[in-house]
């Protein structure tokens, strides 16, 4: 094993989830250290956070911008950042780094906004480093089974695709309650962005089938509401893809579907087999050829092939989950960091979202937006 | 037990399928005895089919109408009849028993097009006959059970519908194959009307959603396709429902979904709790009071409460499925009929789909096919 | 179709779950007329049950000796009867049946003691009537398909057995309320026999796992308890067995197993393949080729083949349920008794539980008590 | 967070599944640094395992002894030692650490044999370093809930218990292949112990039940097979438990059970409600009280409490799999070794199983295999 990557973080101070999920995915296949942070924009909690993180107080930033300055100064500084902000700081933090040469692996969504993300496209093609977006279902073996067989034609020509993320962790006005900062930024569209629900797991929907099935989408028609009183931003989206060639598709995005978690859910058809996966039992994927019974095929079990078992870590049976989806992604920006550093290419099979999918998100965010408030008129993806 | 109440049929000849599931479920409870029938509009094919079904040869008709003038006249006539047949034949057929007073079971849709329906709920309501339709799908106890749960609050004010029905029996033109003579009318608009999967089966999902819910639909936006090449009517639709009151719902029929057989699901998702139900496994309903671990109920088991309970036949554990749910509208009309025919009030807890809420389904099915036409405008039902 | 069969009930009035179940059965497929009845121990119940049920008053009979002799001499007296009493009241009232050429279809278990059910056997192999036994869960089309299976070699040579079926309704002392008919005679060993959910229940599993395995026990080892204090026959059976050729197997058996409502579940491995099968879940099988992805058969679906189509009434993705599965060993009995009047050859292809599985399940619970009592020792079933 | 803890290993080379297992689990929460190890019996694979786990050299070592010897003695030496090896050398291996005062992480079962399971005993408690036995299914966090949930009586008085672990990788005689390092030694009577896959998953059951029950076995009866040819030790397990208080088990452990990949699952029954728990979909419990819908609780969701919910990372939704419950242990070992090294009282909250855990795993291996011999008969374990 080669000397662990030297990783920085941006954001991830305490109340922050999504920073804990970082640092145990980084950590899981040792590919990385934690050495530097800019936790919180506030910078007494910066320091605070970093002592608790265990990292030196001279790389304990309370400044992101310091920080990039810094690390791409000393010795042994940080090769990789990553940025796990409220969306609106995602532009800001990943500009500074990349224009200093420092990988970036950042948060979903891209941006909290249109222009951004045209702008972080083109800083990030300019730039020298990596970009990597954690749109971390697409890390999940059998995400990647599903989308080795929609490539491999399992499925035949592809017809239709049906998406949902549902959760009910806004069913009531809890960002009302100062109780759950969570819950404050990500319904606050100065932080969040101009959509809710469909930015902050919609993308997530929309990455996802599309990362199984290759496809693009051509438009689409969306109705959105805030169905909590008050709420600036939709908690609840129902939309109408339709892809290249064709095919066609369902997305519902809800944060107020009482009774579901985190229920993530795929399900692709074409003319010859059908496939189903959730992201709450990510360890099974169903999959149908037409006229025979269902398979359900297991990580690291029957069914599954090189390409889930080369990200998988334990044999089938012994469920792997979240946290190792999300590694995967990390495991594999190591690996493109590894070779980008040894002036190599990346190796073909490293798979991961990048600052183009991201794109793609905040687009898709932004004609969600613009299509609710034609009444759900059609409207293509401003790319 | 009262004397069986006599009963007729048209349609359901061999080879038909729905013809076979209506005999059982008006004999699983004993209700009915099937005395007369003109169960196919080839002659000698309904003769064959009713020696087949041991009718008595002067009861074997080879047309609806002459059955209708005739069992009207003679002593102990039928005094109900069961319409099976394709949908552009269930106006006409129903008409004829209609205006003498013979109560009608009918399949649905109510008819292959909006001018017939409008006329049918007329002839109906001037009729001192019953008009039962069978959305089987309302029969089940814990469609029931789901319902009164609606009714009663559990799930607060409702927000988001989700109802969908998946099959895959039509991935491929079996229609042109002659060997599948369901496929054949099904696919046929002059005998199936201008929707295929929407009628078909959309239709169910419609009504199943409106049932348990209450809500009118407002208006809708579809998106239809045929899929395979060559069919003539929707095989597959994408469907955004704007109910009364601000409820938003989803709806996806298909018939071109492989891998699923038959699956009719519905969640349904208010300010309080959500519910789930799925047609495959319908001795199941998922509760979730919001805050609250799921909770299984279990037909005729802990959760199930009188309204399913009545119209059960088994304990928890002994599974009862699609003939049982399909014999409760049975047993719903017979004991509509014994009320009517004693001159009696209708028990207020008899509940059956009646002429009305087929117009309703014959209205969505054509504002799909009016909504696709125009590129999924909004369009409202034409009730 | 030809003329139903008269049929006549013994037991099955008011309160009787499985007299109700068997009145259903016989009428799915429209094989049967009930004609005759001695529902009841108790005359004038047994009137008044008999008229609930539409029977004629000359028909309904206050004993069931009287009943046997009457419609044996009568014009069209019936063809066949139920039997649907508590288990001691199976062999007296089967033998007036059986010496008298009427055919009897009976409740589980056989008898409520050996020596009954050997002298029941003698009456009836040496009587020219049928002998049907409603070990009703080997009805279901998926358990047919189980069993077909396993003859075919898909599983290659057997292993490993394990069948449950738990239960919780009597995990209370219900049985001393006066609520519950059901418990009280199920709970007394004059009436139910020296098991309790050993006969109640675990017959039916002993006899599934044979069923479909082809396998004979050859001993077993049984720990029986009575959990809840005063109970007088066992409310839970842990039993291993040894099954012909080196097979092991365990059965549980539970009535106190809280959170169980009819949960009798069977699984087979051998050295190909694997089989798993649950009653509440019966339009499925598991079944695992060996380093292969599980495959979900279901029933008149994908995988299913001729031998459970043919005992299945709808396409797959309508449920069939307890009482279709029930239905078919009517259906299977009737094919039998008009064979058998015809003076033809029974069909190769119909199959239900006789006598000798019956008596195989007396045995069953007479060796489990005898186990019990002497530690659990091997005991060898005394057929 | 404080300086993470040096750890050493022994076994864990390539080839070896669990030997990852046990990094990724020390690595997860960070608090452990793997500084050293004898990673292979044989010195060669030893050091080449070294390097490519990015030990030093000078670390690296070819025997477990030398390392307990010379890490004992170097100023940062290891503080603790995972043993992962083969069950024949964790006796060996754990006392040259536990003399001389270096914590023990030791995989399952204890040793190999009970005289050595009654030595290490004895060393532990003599020793002033703590012993951790990685029954690593105690970590899962519903696990815990389910004991929380026993213990608080939420069960009632319990009555029956019934756990089995299924998994079917053995079910040919790979062992003789030469391509399965796994099986080799799980099937070496002088490596694994005189029980198969009592052993090697029995004991996990048998753990499992323990831990979540609180119950100690006071006798067994069991029946074990050997059914491929030529296998040396048990690849298929009956048992019947007879636990303190009245409390009856059945345990099944089997490998060649075709279609069960690990299998392991734990229902336990009481006057009040019932549990079930399966280790391949951690993240859910059902609960059930007496009477009342069953109830679906999640990890860190509805229904999960403290216990739980401190070894959970991720709201609920967001599955933890095999590696966080198995991290567990290693956090669990992480504060008892902080606390303990601090001259502190180990927190009354750290929960992990220790060496006494470890003597009646073996304890009950070594009954099966004298209970088997003698036919079944019920025996004691010899603790």
């Amino acid at each position: 094993m080669a000397t662990r990557i030297r990783l920085g973080m941006v954001g991830g101070g305490n109340d922050a989830f999504i920073g804990g999920v970082h640092r145990i995915a980084a950590r899981i296949d040792g590919e990385f250290d934690l050495v530097a942070g800019a936790l919180s924009s506030t910078p007494e909690k910066a320091k605070a956070s970093g002592a608790v993180l265990g990292l030196a107080p001279d790389r304990t930033y309370g400044d992101f911008r310091e920080m990039a300055i810094r690390e791409n100064r000393i010795k042994d500084g940080i090769q990789a950042v990553s940025i796990v902000t409220p969306n609106h700081v995602h532009y800001p933090a990943a500009r500074e780094f990349l224009k200093r040469g420092i990988h970036v692996i950042c948060d979903k969504p891209l941006t909290s906004n249109l222009p951004d993300a045209r702008k972080l496209v083109k800083i990030a093609e300019e730039s020298g480093a990596l970009f990597v977006l954690t749109h971390n279902y697409t890390g999940y073996p059998m995400v990647r089974q599903a989308r080795e067989m929609v490539a491999a034609g399992d499925l035949g020509e592809l017809r239709v695709v049906q998406v949902e993320y549902a959760q009910d962790w806004l069913s009531t006005a809890v960002e009302t309650t100062g109780t759950n900062k969570q819950s404050e930024w990500r319904t606050d569209p100065e932080r969040t962005g101009a959509g809710g629900s469909t930015g902050d797991i919609g993308t997530h929907a929309f990455n996802l089938a599309s990362f199984v099935t290759g496809l693009e989408v051509e438009s689409l028609s969306a109705d959105l509401d805030s169905f909590v009183e008050g709420r600036r931003v939709d908690d609840n989206g129902h939309v109408m893809l339709r892809y290249t060639g064709g095919v066609k598709g369902m997305l519902w995005c809800s944060q107020v579907a009482v009774g579901n978690e985190n229920a993530l859910k795929l399900r692709v058809y074409g003319t010859k087999g059908g496939l189903e996966w959730a992201q709450e039992d990510p360890n099974y994927l169903w999959y149908t050829p037409f006229g025979e019974p269902k398979r359900l095929l297991t990580r690291s079990g029957a069914g599954a092939g090189d390409v889930a078992n080369r990200v998988s870590r334990t044999p089938g049976g012994h469920p792997e989950g979240y946290l190792e989806g999300f590694a995967n992604i990390y495991a594999e920006a190591a690996r493109a960091i590894r070779a980008k550093e040894a002036g190599e290419d990346i190796p073909a099979d490293v798979v991961f979202p990048n600052v183009q999918d991201g794109l793609k998100g905040v687009a898709f965010v932004d004609a969600c937006v613009r299509s609710s408030a034609r009444d759900a008129a059609w409207v293509k993806l401003a790319l």
